[in-house]
């Protein structure tokens, strides 16, 4: 690791810069994806998922046969692990349910919000050297207690871990396509892949740049996306091995996955940094987690006001806090994804089983944007209801600042009634 | 109006098409003030400021001296009702506050969420004819409550609404600059203007197109914009002249503004037209209403469930339900911005005071899109602790997830501390 040691404040900025991606020629190349699929519909799908994705059959849907029988093809083991996380999930999701409460601003005025279901929304689960069947559970579990009507997956994998998860959770159809190409299908619609109004997950520069560009037509998207980041403050009380073990389960994502470490301990920095090389000797990923921690920095700081100082400006995706005092000080982060607090709770529980959702804010989006959570798969429509007597008290309010508004018509709706009334 | 009788579902979709603005070069004039802006900073701004907006100060910055003054300049009824609105909204938008729950997901396993606010917001005021602080007090209240520490105004104007507006709400800072160059200002920073996290508010083409072209570089904004547009559902409960000056209120808005009827009784579509018609004519903005009106639709469906199938297929950003049965048909609208009740709840007092934000999902985005909230303020948090007992419990769960991702790493992660505790 790099470490370095008590940065000015100053120098933070340039410091905790994110490595920015080439762009090259991604966008001119996923724009000509995206009208081949707006405008030849399901051809252009199989056309491009036998090029791309080494398709060789003739209907992208995977039938309900299918499904059902992945059952059969997994170990007991992991399917009874899949509902315990899924079971988890579900319960930490159906807690941000908001009830609807109305009330009355102005006596016979009354003003409530609901919320609803999104329609119709779309999943992306990348294919790749792993099937990220977990991503399945974290999106469309909270689909379904949102009560998405239709929870269509999109995917180049027909892993049967995927197939499962995605049969105890309520998804609608699987159709067996990958890329910005699935991204487009999901976004206009074909003949056989039905358009959404949202969609969610991750992928390859092809697919999130195809994500942006569908953004900007209308379509939702989840968030943007980057890669996957650890923030860890540890002081004395952390266990350095432990420590190491959760830079390396960041880094084992991808060359470009960013991991930093805070301390006010030089003691603790060496020791994590040698238990790391100990550890990343013995990983089967250890070429790609050994490139990510080759990018990683160590900070050594002041005192604890630098170090919160520090993280909050960094706005990681994911922070370990294993330090004494974690619960008084996770009070006071501000910019983060999800927080990890004490010595037994690493971040890969989050990411599989604890029940938060481990699709979360990457690039200092942190800053802005929340995690996936029940809120992303719903809107919420407000309402009201105005007595006779209320638009007598309010209306007056509103004909003032409508013609200080220059909007007379909006002025007349209300005195239209109010003359009726008096 | 232009009545469509008896449509088959299968015209619908052509029927409620919302108009295609022509995007001509805009984005390539947009691309080039941002990016002047970005490289120019502060004096970039202020050669903007001079060449669109009349600009002939020396600094950008309207002093607290002169937001302080704006109180002598107003009328002491609008500055009632000002401050009569923002306290309804205020308490509306408390509602919408949601409380800590922690969750014990298995033992030992806690998991929470937390809302903070977002530390710096931008919020955009154009000028042109009227002076919207109405939008001030919808942006900047949410705002407050929120926590943002950072509140920060742009706009051309400098009307003395829009400082008193925000002079009682909050705002830190006030800086009179207008246009895509203000989007610029907000999203990169300059020598005086803050950088935001989240931009907020309404515009021109120039400013809408600007906060999209920001939004692919990261920054939040609150949802891409459209014409303003209202649905009124009415029966023969329905006062013809009533639904008539709804109509016309969003029709004044702007040329391009969308109005639809929807009835099942042709009597009531010709009695709000026959209206509508009496209305227009004393409108001192009735040539922008009357070209609005020109592009509106009544449609007279077979029943009620056409109705509403029809308006959920639209999507509208505001719904009038003047019908009998308003309550229990607004429990099965699905999609909508913003919903109004029977014959006595006018769209203009969800526009200015009854409590309710307008700043709402246009151009059929309320299929994905809420309308601006307390949450749209907010990033949501997720926190975590697992004690020894409860990492024993849910630890095998994790590694046999992890391993059948391949993410050997994630799997050691909880491994290793399993390891201590055996």
């Amino acid at each position: 690791m790099n470490i370095i040691s008590y940065p000015s404040r100053a120098e933070w900025a340039d410091l905790l810069q994110r490595p920015v991606l080439p762009k090259g020629d991604i966008e001119a190349r996923v724009q000509s994806i995206l009208d081949a699929v707006r405008e030849g519909g399901d051809e252009a799908l199989l056309t491009l998922a036998r090029q791309f994705d080494k398709f060789d059959g003739e209907s992208l849907e995977i039938s309900r046969t299918r499904i059902e029988a992945s059952e059969e093809l997994l170990a007991e083991t992991l399917k009874k692990a899949i509902r315990q996380a899924g079971d988890n999930i579900r319960k930490f999701h159906e807690t941000q349910r908001q009830p609807v409460e109305k009330i009355e601003t102005v006596p016979g005025v009354t003003c409530w919000r609901k919320s609803v279901g999104i329609e119709k929304v779309g999943i992306y689960i990348p294919g790749g050297s792993a099937p990220l069947f977990s991503t399945v559970l974290m999106l469309a579990i909270p689909a379904q207690l949102a009560g998405c009507k239709e929870i269509i997956l999109c995917t180049p994998s027909d892993h049967p871990a995927i197939l499962y998860s995605a049969k105890i959770t309520g998804v609608t159809r699987i159709f067996r396509i990958g890329g910005a190409q699935a991204i487009a299908a999901l976004a206009y619609g074909t003949e056989t892949i039905p358009r959404v109004y949202k969609i969610f997950g991750p992928g390859n520069q092809f697919v999130t740049n195809a994500k942006l560009m569908v953004a900007r037509e209308g379509v939702a998207i989840d968030m943007p996306a980057g890669p996957s980041e650890v923030a860890i403050w540890a002081d004395e009380s952390a266990v350095p091995s432990f420590i190491a073990a959760d830079l390396l389960s960041q880094a084992e994502h991808g060359p470009d996955s960013q991991v930093i470490l805070v301390s006010t301990s030089r003691e603790v920095i060496s020791e994590v940094a040698a238990a790391l090389s100990t550890q990343l000797e013995a990983l089967p990923r250890k070429d790609i987690a050994h490139r990510a921690i080759g990018n990683s920095k160590a900070f050594l700081v002041d005192n604890g006001q630098d170090a919160l100082d520090l993280i909050n400006a960094y706005a990681p995706e994911h922070l370990i806090l294993s330090i004494e005092n974690a619960e008084s000080v996770s009070e006071k982060v501000i910019n983060a994804g999800s927080v990890f607090l004490g010595n037994y709770t690493p971040e890969s529980c989050g990411d599989y089983a604890s029940g938060t959702n481990h699709t979360l804010p990457t690039n200092g989006h942190a800053r802005a944007y929340s995690g996936v959570s029940l809120d992303s798969f719903t809107k919420k429509i407000t309402f009201q209801h105005i007595t006779p007597a209320g638009l007598q008290l309010l209306g007056p309010t509103v004909e003032a600042m409508a013609e200080a508004e220059t909007l007379t018509a909006h002025k007349r709706a209300v005195s239209i009634r109010l003359s009726t009334l008096n």
